[in-house]
């Protein structure tokens, strides 16, 4: 029996993503995402320049078994290195057969996803929307908007994150700025 | 493989709390509550009066595998039946250690939530508020303001709906109006 066995509620803010009275803020600064974007040049300036947050994720510390449900505030700057708009590193779950379910409640972006199997897919993300990623597929929120990108995430407990591929292969699609939007590019397009 | 083995999108109002495409309705009207609440006459009343709808549950037809997630928005009308405030019929699921999130976007209310071993619990409920109900606890919502309660709900996909005891037993308490506000009350103090 643990804290998590009773019921409780929790405020979250729906303008900056914070979750009242979370147990983990997960901090990724701009530091913490070298190798994943393709100028690593325009990453090390903005390192330099301060180090900016890139993403917080806020979390209650659910017991990490099946029938419990993980729920997390996603809060997602918007910003670009170079060509491509801020992301999420993305994760497959550690347990793959595993969905994500994530409620956009501000900001505009992008899901990619992928399976280990090389098919992808991109959903639109806007205050509204929401989008399934359905176990086995990979998942990476992308900033393409002016505001924060804030998403509810729920997901079971006992998932688990892996990076597998990604740290290596990354996605097979960038989403990069073009004058007329955001554009999906070919990785090997910009390198 | 099913289409919802592959990533999808779906639109939901935050202000009415529709889904667009859902694949699933259901609508609970006025008598489809008979022997829920305390006072059958004024429910009688309001069945002969047009029987309004009193929920609607907006869902996509995800599988009922384990892994997958069932999402839905949860619609509940404001409104009094006697004393107490409209509420759901409430549920444990089948499998009964599995939890559930509610994320509640627009409304005012309460989560009941009891187990079948006597325990109780209530969670306040408001735009912004997310409430957590834990394996084995059955959960109500109440609706205690004039708006809709607009909920987006989140369990594993194998869970199930189980109305147990609730048919028979009700919940430890019952939500009822007075001019200083909604308060609990037990069941026998309405009889």
């Amino acid at each position: 029996m643990t804290a998590y066995d009773i019921p409780f509620g929790v405020e979250v803010d729906f303008e900056t993503g914070a979750m009242e009275a979370a147990d983990r803020v997960i901090v990724r600064r701009a530091s913490g995402m070298r190798g994943y974007y393709a100028d690593a040049d325009a990453l090390e300036q903005i390192i330099s320049s301060g180090d900016p947050i890139h993403y917080r994720v806020y979390e209650k510390a659910i017991p990490e078994q099946e029938g419990h449900l993980l729920f997390c505030m996603s809060v997602l700057e918007p910003g670009r290195v170079g060509r491509e708009f801020f992301f999420t590193k993305g994760h497959y779950h550690t347990v793959a057969d595993t969905a994500e379910t994530y409620l956009c409640i501000r900001g505009q972006g992008i899901m990619l996803m992928k399976t280990t199997d090389g098919r992808w897919a991109a959903e639109s993300m806007r205050a509204g929307r929401m989008v399934y990623a359905p176990p086995f597929w990979a998942h990476r929120s992308i900033n393409t908007g002016p505001e924060p990108l804030i998403s509810f995430c729920v997901y079971p407990a006992h998932a688990g994150h892996n990076y597998g591929d990604i740290e290596t292969e990354g996605f097979p699609k960038r989403v990069i700025y073009s004058p007329s939007g955001p554009s999906l590019a070919d990785p090997a397009s910009l390198c």
